[in-house]
């Protein structure tokens, strides 16, 4: 006898936006709970007619955390349509999910494993009173932070790392060392922005950094963001900022 | 017998930020209908423990309609202490108005009457799929209209001139004429931008010249934005534009 023919695959990359504050989290949960994946993989299923499983995104975002251009990509046995979609996804999801481009990878593309460089942002502003119009989209810190001790501070962080400082407990990840390729504060009126692009991050740090970097500059936490990265305890680093600021900007490939 | 003594009073005038979304416009309803008006003048009776009426603003924004920069004032028989009583109405509306700013003006300053030049702004999305982080905040168009068409039309508004094409039937303006002090449109990304300086606005007026550049730009409607405005005829102008759109973003005073 011979071998069944193989099933014909084909993998798919979305590159989506979404509003975390509709979430709890991207990854998929127990039953009930609104995730980002779950969103997505039924609005995928609805239009389908059968259920999308798995699907990968290049990283895990907390719960509230946005995303201006997350990756993700599943498996199909038959190519559907792309256009039409991504336009019924935007629909079903709209307001929550928006399906920014999608096509067809190689079988080996793994949004998570195949992933080079990723860039995060993170929106604080220092006002009183508190926002009003970007409300649930930034984080308002009262205190004025000293923006020139945040850009050294930010400087600090370039390069191959131990990140132990800026890690979550629960973190998973094998090994607490990343690359980061470029750390950036700028200001724009009353908004701060933090930009990072690195080769992975772990849980939580880039909140973690967000939150040393305005403890540095108010003097609410003592040293250097280098000794602070030099001490590899999560204990020396400041609070993790909360995550309504953060915004997943793009993943790059090969 | 001689007259009673005079009532001292402050005229307080503060500038305020709001989220339109949260409201069924500025000017007070019946009651159970919360609007702009109707939660401030809550919060400043629920502060001071007495009610706070009437409340003066530049001008009336309509349901869903944001300001950066409205400007209300209001007596009272006492001078608060202005840092804590704003304070305390950006609290008691966290997230909806905030106070940017309070002082005590002249008695015969009116935000309304004594108001000089206002400045709107509004914010269209061209782009498919509809947008998600600034849902409920732009107006999202899925054609994309012609750029230059829309600067040339937007150009040929400034100046003084007869707006009743651009007027809302129900507007209880006297005088259809307005001065238009800049008109201008700019793109950054899929965004674009109407920003519009005038000594006042009929009803309606901003969102009916957003949609009329829209539809000139996509070619909807015929003419040019010269003839529409001659025909002083509301039939011949465009969509009135969305309110989730639209900011007032300052009013300035002599």
């Amino acid at each position: 006898m011979s071998a069944p023919a193989p099933v014909p695959a084909y993998n798919i990359r979305f590159v989506i936006e979404y509003d975390g504050s509709h979430f709890h989290g991207w990854q998929l949960q127990k039953p009930g709970v609104r995730t980002g994946h779950s969103e997505l993989r039924r609005a995928l299923s609805l239009i389908l007619g059968n259920d999308v499983h798995p699907i990968h995104a290049s990283g895990r975002t907390d719960a509230g955390v946005h995303a201006r251009g997350q990756v993700v990509n599943f498996s199909l046995p038959f190519l559907p349509d792309l256009p039409k979609l991504s336009f019924g996804v935007s629909g079903i999801l709209r307001g929550k999910i928006a399906v920014l481009s999608a096509d067809v990878v190689p079988n080996d593309f793994h949004a998570r494993d195949s992933a080079l460089r990723k860039q995060y942002s993170y929106q604080i502003v220092s006002r009183n009173p508190p926002p009003v119009i970007d409300w649930g989209k930034v984080w308002h810190v009262r205190r004025h932070p000293n923006i020139e001790i945040m850009q050294s501070a930010a400087n600090a962080l370039v390069g191959e790392h131990d990140f132990s400082s800026f890690r979550a407990a629960g973190c998973s990840a094998n090994s607490p060392v990343r690359k980061i390729f470029e750390s950036r504060v700028t200001v724009k009126g009353a908004t701060i922005e933090y930009t990072v692009v690195g080769s992975g991050f772990l849980r939580n740090m880039v909140r973690i950094i967000v939150g040393t970097l305005v403890d540095l500059g108010t003097g609410t936490i003592p040293g250097s963001m280098q000794e602070i990265m030099d001490a590899r305890n999560r204990g020396r680093a400041g609070v993790t900022a909360p995550p309504q600021g953060l915004y997943l900007d793009w993943v790059e490939y090969p």
